[in-house]
């Protein structure tokens, strides 16, 4: 087995990072590269979600991922272990969020060669990353079961700037004070467009729809 | 039911952090209160577990919280309203931790006459709070099982300043890849001298050794 690159992020100099973001999003539809910045809460299981669903896509696109973490490279292995597909770890340096810029850096890192859809796992945190735009095509984020409901109402600007939202773990519902229905009130009270799908990653449960979304978007990436 | 009171906190202006976080410890420790920070990524159980350990401390000491959220007074409320104790909830607009000054600024709002015991329950976030000094006497922090044992090769700092780690959600350990013996190794890789303690906010499993650890630090504290 490959052992995982790992890529040290700088800090970024620039100082405008909306305009940067903006200039990476048009570079990567310009390749017709899509790009999703995939945001939670730590332990929320973004890795084992990530896992399941590159494999349900691997054979239909070309794939790569970006697993952002202060420190270790314990996800970029699982990735690889798991699925094969081309995998780095960015390490931070105990910052909190990754940029543009920063994103620009890791992708620099990967072979992006007929690739179609690239995964930028972020740091695990529902403030700092919501407040910084990486240039993804799209954002996404996973809230689990175990953190409660009524997280939307907490950490606002995560709901506000995600298009997706992935609830997991929902086999373990019977066993967590969670509603669903109040969850999906709290998400559109952040923000009205939001898609939301629930899911199991460990059952692998509504990752068909996850990745029937991936799809259309990759579709679209390329139109 | 009292309303919550809610405290818009301020960007300090203080330059060294660190100075000041001495400073208020003094000052805390001249009063004779024991101040602890508490940790966690969102939807730990942060507040569940101070209901049900401020429920089992009350009667033998007088306590006081300080609730650090970016929005919602939820936490504030559910404190007040389950347990009868003074609570405030403390804005920090957006800020995705606290320093020494903001904590200042919360105490400053609290009536702490014969207070023995203040916690502030810190916003919820693995990475930034670990950055910044509070003030507080003690640093503690939630890991709960669904989040998984490997936060501790993640998120090194967090675990690296905290005296107390408390293991919440014991009862799921079934359902999901727990390892307990594992959890505890790598949190003394990041720090030998910390205490873990294994508890169920929900059951009150384990939440009377937590208690213990507080009434032994607030007797300390009059020393």
């Amino acid at each position: 087995m490959d052992e995982v690159r790992i890529i040290e992020i700088k800090k970024s100099i620039f100082e405008d990072n909306d305009k940067d973001a903006d200039k990476l999003r048009e570079e990567l539809r310009s390749k017709g590269v899509f790009l999703l910045n995939l945001m939670s809460a730590p332990g929320s299981g973004k890795t084992t979600t990530l896992c399941k669903t590159i494999n349900a896509l691997k054979d239909s696109m070309k794939i790569a991922v970006m697993e952002a973490d202060i420190d270790s490279d314990v996800d970029a292995r699982k990735i690889l272990e798991n699925t094969g597909v081309q995998s780095i770890q960015l390490h931070t340096g105990g910052m909190c969020h990754l940029d543009a810029e920063m994103t620009r850096q890791g992708l620099d890192g990967l072979n992006l060669e007929d690739v179609d859809l690239v995964i930028l796992e972020n740091v695990g945190n529902l403030v700092c990353p919501a407040e910084f735009d990486t240039g993804a095509s799209k954002n996404c984020m996973i809230l689990s079961v175990p953190e409660g409901h009524d997280k939307p109402l907490k950490y606002p600007l995560m709901f506000s700037v995600c298009d997706l939202v992935l609830i997991n773990k929902i086999d373990v519902m019977p066993y967590f004070d969670f509603d669903l229905k109040l969850c999906e009130e709290y998400i559109h009270m952040r923000n009205p467009n939001a898609t939301v799908i629930p899911i199991c990653a460990k059952s692998g449960e509504g990752i068909d729809k996850f990745a029937s979304y991936l799809k259309q978007n990759v579709k679209a990436a390329k139109a």
